[in-house]
């Protein structure tokens, strides 16, 4: 199952180059899964592994792991030169993304996280890393945030978006609409400073099924979700806000403590 | 006050180009502060800045904010060069940074957070962040932790670097025994799989004094400050472990939590 790459202008490299400078899914619609760490999550979480790119000098390391899995091997100058990260393990691993439906993260007493002009890609995975670590039904990602499929976002993800339900470039207004039809709660998280009609989230009801509107780092959730939702603020000092990803822990962090306590 | 640089042989060049690649300090001891943002938290927050580089194209916005300081201007080239981000914003101050002594960290009710191998400049500012915005009384960076001083760490903190008192590079006996003397109770953060021993963060009493110790991103926290602690662990579903700047973040805030409960 192992064959070798010795150019630049192998097809399925221009492809992984193509998509990781986009930060998106191949031609084929994979995934890019850099680090052993996330090649071990995957195949513990039961991903479609397509192929895994190897730099020479991790190729034993990578043989032992991606047992029967199709291996492309290259000189490891040639990997680094399509690798994302700064410091490259030597592989690569390309992958099938899990699809998922609605009704897999609206369900019951859900919880979903809605990423509303997240942009990036280290905030987005660390937040579906806490949705997951925190029991959230499923994340919306919707158009106009970064890609959960971005190479970096399942990196920050640490394999979370190999497990958690998880919806893709979904339209703001068919997501509104899905989660209100389910008569789910809508908080929107809002910066501590100037919002007197925001409350701490120890005291909005988290136990209901409900959606966590995550906006933009720096313009926060977008008007059309405020109007429609209830806003919680974190209260805190001296800073001007909470980073986007922590506000975000911290608010599934709340909802599982209120979830687990009642 | 505003003076050229064409070359990169300029000896303040050289010495910037140094800093950011050792991730510290200059040759002056003065740190490095890129985006207008942190210059602006700079000024606001009173540290005194020394020097503001500055690309030809941002010239005229960092005149506007740094009035009165001394300016360096270079084409955009050479300071793209030089610069530690991949989105520079073309300007890059230089200042003193503050210096804080023990008893400003442990005094009264103390909350500090103890940064034992934190590796990820990343991490460590958003672990400052979280501190300045949950009341902690200041940080301290073990020998081994990343610097305070990088400049991806100032970055990372958005700022409340310049405020939250710190301890840069602090030996861990001599920490322990400070934080023991002022009779804090320390409590490290592991992860939630296999601690029998661990407690959830909402049953530790976090209103008393305390040090909150925070490990390497691999290897948790060090042996030594183990079994000086009391084990505290977020509980999780899923995951193998939240990533340590929201460990830190959340128990930060549920420190913050009951002592503006109690």
């Amino acid at each position: 199952m192992v064959e070798s790459i010795t150019s630049t202008a192998n097809p399925l490299l221009k492809d992984v180059r193509r998509a990781i400078s986009r930060g998106g899914l191949t031609r084929q619609g994979w995934c890019i899964a850099e680090t052993f760490h996330l090649l071990e999550e995957a195949l513990r979480s039961g991903c479609e592994v397509k192929a895994v790119l190897a730099a020479q000098s991790a190729r034993n390391a990578v043989e032992a792991q991606a047992e029967g899995i199709r291996i492309a091997v290259m000189p490891d100058a040639l990997f680094q030169s399509i690798s994302g990260t700064e410091t490259a393990q030597g592989v690569m691993a390309l992958l099938e993304p899990p699809v998922w439906r609605l009704e897999q993260l609206v369900h019951g007493n859900a919880l979903v996280v809605v990423l509303d002009g997240v942009q990036d890609p280290g905030n987005a995975g660390a937040i579906v890393r806490a949705a997951e670590a925190f029991g959230a039904t499923g994340a919306i990602f919707l158009k106009g945030a970064v890609s959960p499929h971005n190479p970096k976002t399942l990196r920050a993800s640490a394999g979370s978006l190999f497990r958690l339900p998880v919806l893709p470039g979904m339209d703001a207004e068919c997501a509104r609409r899905a989660l209100l039809e389910n008569r789910m709660r809508l908080f929107a998280a809002v910066k501590a400073h100037g919002n007197g009609s925001a409350r701490p989230p120890r005291d909005a009801d988290l136990t209901v099924g409900c959606g966590l509107i995550i906006g933009n780092e720096a313009r926060g959730v977008s008007p059309e979700w405020l109007s429609a939702a209830e806003q919680v603020s974190i209260p805190t000092v001296g800073v001007e806000s909470l980073n986007a990803a922590m506000a975000a822990g911290i608010l599934l962090y709340e909802a599982r403590r209120q979830r687990t306590t009642a």
